[in-house]
């Protein structure tokens, strides 16, 4: 095709007039569509109902803990253990704990200002100077929220197909001895889905010597394990690379089996050097006795040597759906020149780029035609895209018959905005 | 028994020496008893191994909410309806959470200072003001512990039979205005036992109208349906009451199944009015997607219409303890006025009194026996019992066998260190 720019006006208006029509017949047919919520599909929670009876009646630990009583916040080992198979870390360094990683994010934060991950006087908040955070961008609303509820001043560090721009992230924390941490989504980012390279990994690791002893590099592996093609990618440690830089206590890394077995109703897990863990914990104890550990020893009985074998299983039902989206996307806007997407090998998400200015646009256009996508922005912190134009795509949830009516829908959408807003810089609208 | 007082020196002498050649005895045997936990033992877990199979396969809770994906964070409606049956409210005003009240304690302490659960103008620390909270003495040590993790200075308000002295409370209060809040154990108190009458409960749903819109009533109703007698004593409702004094906004009450089903595996339940519920609710999605609804549909259909047989199964099984524990004391130490204790018709503890200033040694006497109780002091803010006398003995997770060996080291320690405690006045040690 020819990219939309070179074509005459009157080429444009006659395609616009036929998209329109074809947008007319699509709202007619009162489609409810939803691609924007990062959920697993009914079929998907189905391969873990095996949960329900991986006990057998046997309540005891490894250890003999007695899963069914009060006590031990760490987690037992055996779900230690499965939390250290998917971050690739020492299991002495795990917390299993609740069902919810993010819950262990904003608690590491809260501690962080608070108590002081590495001793009292370390408190992100003994002093009143601002505390500020490095967001690579787009990257995942909740992190952003959890920032905002602190008072956590958010700066943007532009992604790129390897990870965060470390140029710039390096130069910001040069500049800024206020900025005291990072969020990472390390393996199929958040939305991009990309895989920070070695390279990035080694700088990432290497940044708390130059930003100094209280920085925090929050490392969220949400989709540690979740491969859509085998054998799949691989992330370099980031642990391996704090020990080579001497900076192991200021890495803290998160993962869950939200997306692997029940979503919520799974065991979070965070990573840390022993004595942050120390603290960490220390800091929980106040607010709870212990987490759900009859919970950990399903999971740890349910998961235990058949991880990947178990993802496979995921892949093979939302790959499809993955596909349906790209391919649509490819027919529909490919050699146009008006937007950009990623290709995921694993993750939960496509991430999108229309011509700067048109995501809150094209969003707009496709709930008029019954398709609800994620809010354009809220892949930025405090939900504004400077360019305003990234959007998310989570093509899980729905059906994969749902998933190509929508994904018709949004490229048609996409393409109309294009050209109304091509037709509107030549003053031909 | 004559008093002890009474007794002539060389009668106190000669009982001494008896006891310590009886102790050396115990202590011989090695023993390793404890009585700290309030803890089930284990076979009050197995009465809840229904549970595994609760589900058949049926994930579906009654609005159709499909308990194994994301969302929901004011919890499935028959988890709602479980918590409302414990606590006796309307469901409209509960919210099924995690499996820890503490947990949820500590958030609603967190929100009520940090975030407003009034809006944000009443968040405690809007100003510099010191914030304090009244503590019913002897109390719960990790209310405590919430409370000094803030900040939040405590006060000490003496127990009564009846709960809470409240004409000291109601004359606290209206001395300082930074007294925002109060801790309530209303039934069966720990560690007294203690049910509040309904007078007291009148006085504390009234307490807000002399303290201020910003003032909390935090309603611990832990031990709510654990009764050891049948049919159970009543609790006043707090619900009503507050609706007559005008005070609903301020009343927040919690409960668990911890001591129902497995203890750190079940269901946590605030109830609150629903602004408040909103508050606290936004409040918690920055932390939090959902709680386990797996678990709590496990945790409905297992306990629906059953709670008073299950709790009449549990009663059957620790009440044998309590009575081992009482009719030892009752044999050991009746007439010698030198202690006093509470005789609880529920909840998991008994309260025991020692002479002023002997409770840290007879503490220190029976662990040298290989009896361990809970830490001296720990009833009360801060560890530090102002007398020296109070002792929460717990006796539900040891064997009965245990339970009555610790109580007769435990009984003898008493009167040792009774008995010593009259010699030196004496100068006769």
């Amino acid at each position: 095709m020819t990219a939309l720019v070179a074509q005459s006006t009157d080429a444009l208006r006659d395609r616009a007039r036929t998209l329109s029509a074809r947008l007319d017949q699509l709202r007619a047919q009162g489609l409810k569509l939803d691609l924007t919520r990062g959920k697993p599909a009914t079929d998907q929670l189905e391969l873990s109902n095996g949960l329900e009876t991986a006990l057998h009646g046997d309540f005891r630990a490894r250890d003999g803990t007695d899963v069914r009583n009060y006590g031990g916040l760490r987690g037992i080992p055996e779900a230690r253990a499965l939390g250290a198979a998917l971050l690739g870390v020492d299991p002495a360094t795990v917390m299993a704990a609740g069902n919810s990683s993010l819950t262990l994010m904003y608690q590491t934060i809260d501690a962080a200002l608070h108590f002081g991950l590495w001793g009292d006087d370390c408190r992100w908040r003994a002093t009143n100077a601002p505390v500020k955070f490095l967001c690579p961008t787009p990257g995942y609303d909740r992190h952003f929220t959890i920032c905002q509820s602190f008072g956590i001043e958010m700066i943007n560090v532009p992604m790129t197909d390897a990870g965060p721009d470390m140029n710039a992230a390096e130069a910001l924390v040069a500049a800024d001895a206020n900025i005291k941490g990072m969020w990472c989504v390390p393996k199929y980012s958040n939305p991009t889905g990309c895989i920070y390279s070695p390279e990035v990994v080694r700088r990432i690791a290497a940044l708390p010597r130059v930003a100094g002893p209280n920085f925090l590099i929050c490392w969220d592996n949400a989709y540690a394990v979740h491969d859509l093609e085998f054998p799949p990618p691989m992330l370099a440690s980031i642990s391996d690379a704090a020990e080579e830089a001497g900076t192991s206590l200021q890495i803290v890394q998160f993962c869950s089996t939200s997306k692997i077995t029940y979503a919520g109703a799974g065991v979070g897990f965070v990573a840390a050097a022993p004595d942050v863990l120390d603290r960490l914990e220390r800091f929980l104890s106040v607010q709870e006795i212990g987490p759900d550990k009859v919970n950990q020893l399903r999971h740890a009985r349910f998961l235990e040597g058949r991880i990947e074998l178990h993802m496979r299983a995921h892949a093979a039902l939302i790959r499809p759906k993955f596909d349906a989206v790209l391919e649509r996307l490819e027919t529909g806007l490919a050699g146009l020149d008006i937007a950009t997407w990623t290709r995921p090998q694993g993750g939960y998400f496509i991430s999108f780029d229309t011509l700067p200015g048109l995501a809150r646009r094209v969003v707009a256009l496709a709930k008029s035609a019954g398709v609800t996508m994620t809010a354009a922005g809220a892949t930025f912190p405090y939900g504004k895209d400077p360019l305003d134009r990234n959007i998310r795509i989570a093509p899980t949830f729905p059906s994969l018959r749902d998933v190509e009516a929508a994904a018709e829908v949004f490229t048609l959408c996409v393409e109309l905005a294009s050209i109304d807003h091509f037709l509107e810089r030549r003053g031909a609208a």
